[in-house]
């Protein structure tokens, strides 16, 4: 039996079963990031994430400024959904022999300035060789700090929250689909912001202050979507214990995914829900709170919030509503590494 | 220009060159983990380094359960040469797809067996697909504390302290030696033990701590023999701007280590000097406290402490001494991941 027929979250659940903890440890294994007590007057948050070259990104389709750049923000992204401040990172790096010195240079300029963005200092990393796999990979740890009390876990969400959803997903795995399939006659304006979702994504760093700002009493869960909507929604569904409802027709789909959708013939929804590396805030808000929150957001940031759904009962599933009143269960597509053929 | 003609060390230096620094930064890039001040009790330490398949370890010369063990031995090892006590392990693995569950589960095994035995908790992590290169990689995020004051960095060294080294460095190297040439008569016991030190190395973990218990003004600068005693050695130099001298009669080569350059009529001066991957302490003490510092480790812990030369002025560069007095500089020749043909 090999591991791709198990795939990444099975495979996780499989190896840290029965983890013991320790002194210290707030949240372990299963959430954006772990949560450590130290005993100051902030928690510390830290996350992990890589990106493989050829599996997560290219040489041919971005640049290496943005390879650089992303592979800090996913991280980044880990910690915006919990709600915190950035702060450190250690950089490892698996490089093949022959790559070109100016190539890894422009790496590490995109990733130096995206930590600068963001006021994070780089502290320590590694440096190995690839040996024949011959494959640039970089894999980031990320420390972040939350003040006590108030990181937004993906397991708070209460039956009746209201479920929303920060900009437009969909719009990276649309950027991705351009690149994949370039010879179609998408309209220039709306190729150029779907390309630059995916390459250099925008970790809510900012949105997800102030969602911690208000805490979790009022944020009730939160996470962010890397491996798809309807796959980073069962997620916080299965922490939390509950179920949930799309509204399809209040997801944000941006005018330049419904451009590219149109030319290309196919179901906006389909990136929408299922495409992964959006790196947007996935939050539940009771809904008392709901029009406070979102103008909390968007009045600090400009970035837009949309209320997409409803929290249920667990034994009700996740569905998705149409317009009309039509439901059915929502099939969850998300995007496994290695599952994956790619 | 590719990055091979620079080199590990090289391209550390280039890359981080005029990192800005953040606040809680008390070490940042240039020893052995980083350490931050985020106004506990306790100072943080943070390491991370990487296992490549082909580069670092083969399934044919360690067993899966060896290699997850040794992944986080060399962690362990980065925090005992701070003085350092781990406590939380972040696991980052690049998977091929068609890897075998059950090597996996043992891999794991090794690791979370490690982890127990040094009261080190797995809090987190990541697993990617390794695409096309098809190599498992094992990159680990290790978590330490060490108390204020006490850890014990690469840059305290004084002119005229000892040089000390912990166990009988050369062996991992020795044990390397043995499978890279299997067919030679090797006594039997000598090959067991050499390979055990090179498949499952022993961090110091216990020694660092009593070390560091005497803290900085005792044991002056410290880190731990990865790369290779003279490689290591000129680190420990370089941060702490001074010279040294070895002197090679005192040099601890263990009979196994002995008894092997002699099966193989190779020089046994060069694996104790040259050979990497040991994770044996170098570290320095004033004169005056050197027996005993020797003494509190060695009833302590079991583990021989060997001071095997002085440090000098830094413009008398790093020598050799052999027996009658002749001189000559050390030829430094650790391994570099990049520089190698691996």
């Amino acid at each position: 039996m090999s591991i791709a027929s198990l795939g990444e979250f099975e495979l996780i659940a499989r190896l840290t079963r029965g983890l013991r903890s320790q002194a210290g440890v707030e949240l372990g294994v299963g959430d954006d990031c772990a949560i450590l007590d130290l005993g100051g007057d902030l928690l510390l948050l830290i996350t992990c994430d890589s990106q493989v070259e050829g599996v997560h990104f290219t040489m041919h389709t971005s640049s290496p400024d943005d390879i650089g750049c992303k592979a800090l923000a996913i991280n980044l992204s880990d910690i915006a959904a919990m709600g915190g401040e950035p702060r450190y990172a250690l950089v490892s790096l698996i490089l093949p022999r022959q790559l070109p010195l100016a190539v890894l240079d422009d790496i590490y300029i995109g990733l130096r300035r995206e930590a600068e963005r963001y006021g994070t200092a780089i502290i320590g990393g590694n440096i190995a060789g690839a040996g024949q796999g011959e494959q640039l990979i970089i894999d980031i740890t990320l420390l972040g700090t939350i003040e006590r009390g108030h990181a937004i876990t993906r397991s708070g969400a209460q039956v009746g929250d209201t479920l929303c959803v920060t900009g437009s997903p969909g719009d990276s795995a649309t950027g991705l689909y351009t690149l994949l399939y370039p010879d179609l006659p998408y309209p220039q304006n709306a190729l150029e912001q779907v390309r630059a979702h995916h390459r250099t994504p925008r970790p809510r760093i900012h949105e997800g202050r102030i969602l911690s700002t208000l805490g979790p009493s009022v944020v009730t869960a939160m996470l962010d979507i890397s491996d798809g909507l309807s796959g980073d929604l069962e997620h916080l569904c299965e922490r939390s214990h509950v179920g949930a409802r799309i509204d399809t027709s209040r997801l944000p789909l941006s005018p330049s995914l419904q451009a590219i959708a149109a030319c290309a013939s196919l179901d906006p929804l389909s990136w929408i829900l299922h495409g992964g590396e959006d790196y947007e805030l996935l939050f539940t808000v009771s809904p008392a709170n709901e029009q406070a929150v979102i103008e909390a957001v968007q009045s600090s940031t400009g970035t837009a919030v949309t209320p997409i759904g409803t929290i249920l009962p667990s034994d009700e599933g996740i569905k998705l509503r149409y317009p009309g009143g039509h439901e059915e269960p929502l099939r969850v597509q998300s995007w496994d590494h290695l599952k994956s053929e790619t």
